[in-house]
């Protein structure tokens, strides 16, 4: 592509915009595609907005959003100085960037892991450590070296994986923290979906480590993508910086902020649901095998599902879009032989499985 | 204050952050220090509020805000891609450097402008080139000349001024646009409260200039501030980079994509309050001229008024807020001798004006 555009940045001129999922504007699609939450939010966050009004956006909201700080810090026992509230997940992951890593630094993830990763290192023109993943799509026994040897300034690990939707123990967390010399974030974006006899917390860990930074979003546990409302935990020194430097002055918004303190505050609705999610994804790996189709332990809400290169998992992405079910193929290397599925509905995932037996039958 | 953080780049651990004005949580107060506007959104905000359901909530929102975009491009009369919406308007400012901006590159603003302009570009690395306003905070007459020969690779330009409320005019605008090098942003977060007799429109100039980039915002105008909604308006290879590339996958939410849009299709309801609030401005500055306090002419939604050193600026700042009013006061060289008092309801209006009388006779 011949770059028409004199007025970019040389680096922001070579690379390529982050892709999300497709977001079809029916509402008949079963929507399997971008780990969205199958059951409505909490019956106090109905509430809560319902009673919003609008003369109460007039002023410019909570600038830190200091309820949710205050409530946070209860839920998880931390202190209101450990939480930034950011909008959406995704920002505090720019954030972290622009606070502690300039252009001439390393950010180190696995490959795979979240598309958006590459995409905003490139932003900041910082370079990436891209640690592989084996061809089972299992992580290199000597990752934590691997990652610490890389010298990176900032690690983001997403846990558990996406797209595997596999766990690292809190024991790994705790001895890469140690050892990582840098700001190592981990990515709990699915933390509410894992079993909850695994007992993973990450959170005390905040206490003992300065480099460790947590990331939590309302988007799938609590039912709320279309609202943008993400945090991040870690020690005060860490959080300061971006909370009071870098952030956007008022980066979340006032309906925002009352939602997401309705959500937290009835956290157990939430928890139902993914009670749910566990008991629904069980279902679904089974039948999937009962199909042909392996998939891996997952500990999210979604199953990556391995598809035979007869048919292919390209086809059976355009099948499935043709039955109005979309799931998401990622057409790049060790990927692109695999569909990822949102665990949805127990509905949906009925639909879904008798629409994979039609098609695996032709 | 010692740097106890040794994470953040060296950039982020020498600035200050910007500190928005004061939010009091009471609502006895009479806020005149943020440039909220008195009157509440439109009753169609009111009612698309009111209808949004949480499940709506469950789903990530359009990416690229799409429904926005056509309803600014046919209100503004422009393409939906000369339009890229934000996470208010501060988001959008972030934006132009990220995507226009390197460690190496300069902003060039006017001083004092926008406290902010200062804060992002050190976030981002960059070197200011400051434009003084003379003592009497006029623009120099070589303005133009001293912002193209600053080779700065942006300009931010708010027109209307903050903190004075004067305004240039669009053929300054114009002339500048060509000849300026770089990338001219221009600033209209206050621009719905020009006189309409003035007939101050830029948004024709974006069809003639590649570089410029003008920055509407819903918070004062449409009294949206608690929502986080502006959005940029330029040249579609301008506008492309920043929607495509920089800007976060969902930086606008779904509760504020359907409000934005009813704001703007219900714009003859805000434009009654930029009329009521012109009177008021007309009003106020009249009743403090009686009160031997010179204010600067406005085209915003503030004025700017000079206070003789005996009281002195900050004596009113104080003595105002323990009459439960809020004003700005900005102690730093050439303003700490005025105060910024936003144009409220008439009713706050007059009891401002009282509570002067009082201040004043003692």
């Amino acid at each position: 592509m011949v770059n028409l555009m004199p007025f970019e940045r040389e680096n922001i001129a070579q690379i390529e915009g982050y892709l999300p999922g497709e977001q079809p504007s029916s509402s008949d699609v079963i929507k399997l595609n971008t780990n969205e939450n199958p059951y409505p939010a909490s019956p106090l966050v109905a509430e809560t907005l319902s009673k919003i009004e609008v003369d109460e956006l007039r002023r410019y909201p909570s600038a830190l959003a200091d309820e949710f700080c205050g409530l946070a810090s209860r839920v998880h026992n931390v202190n209101p100085e450990n939480i930034i509230p950011t909008n959406g997940g995704d920002e505090l992951l720019r954030l972290i960037l622009t606070t502690f890593a300039g252009e001439n630094d390393t950010l180190a993830i696995t490959s795979p892991s979240y598309s958006l990763y590459p995409v905003l290192a490139n932003i900041q023109g910082c370079s990436l450590t891209e640690i592989p993943l084996d061809k089972d799509l299992n992580y290199p026994n000597e990752l934590a070296e691997l990652l610490v040897d890389s010298s990176a300034k900032i690690c983001f690990l997403v846990n558990p994986h996406a797209p595997t939707g596999g766990l690292l123990p809190v024991k790994f967390i705790d001895k890469l923290a140690s050892n990582f010399k840098g700001v190592l974030v981990v990515d709990e974006a699915y933390a509410d979906f894992v079993d909850p006899a695994l007992r993973y917390d990450c959170i005390p860990l905040i206490n003992k480590h300065k480099n460790l930074l947590l990331l939590r979003t309302l988007s799938k546990g609590y039912s709320l993508a279309g609202l943008r409302f993400g945090y991040g935990l870690g020690d005060s020194e860490l959080i300061s910086p971006i909370k009071y430097k870098t952030r956007d002055s008022y980066n979340t918004d006032y309906i925002s902020q009352q939602l997401a303190c309705a959500a937290l505050s009835s956290r157990e609705y939430a928890m139902s649901t993914w009670e749910k999610i566990r008991q629904s994804r069980k279902f679904l790996s089974t039948k999937l095998e009962q199909l042909g189709l392996k998939s891996w332990p997952s500990q999210t809400n979604f199953l990556l599902v391995q598809i035979p290169d007869n048919p292919g998992a390209e086809y059976i992405y355009k099948k499935l879009k043709l039955d109005n079910i979309l799931v998401r193929h990622f057409d790049v290397n060790n990927l692109n032989n695999k569909i990822r599925i949102t665990i949805g509905s127990e509905d949906e995932n009925k639909r879904l499985i008798s629409s994979l037996v039609n098609i695996l039958r032709i």
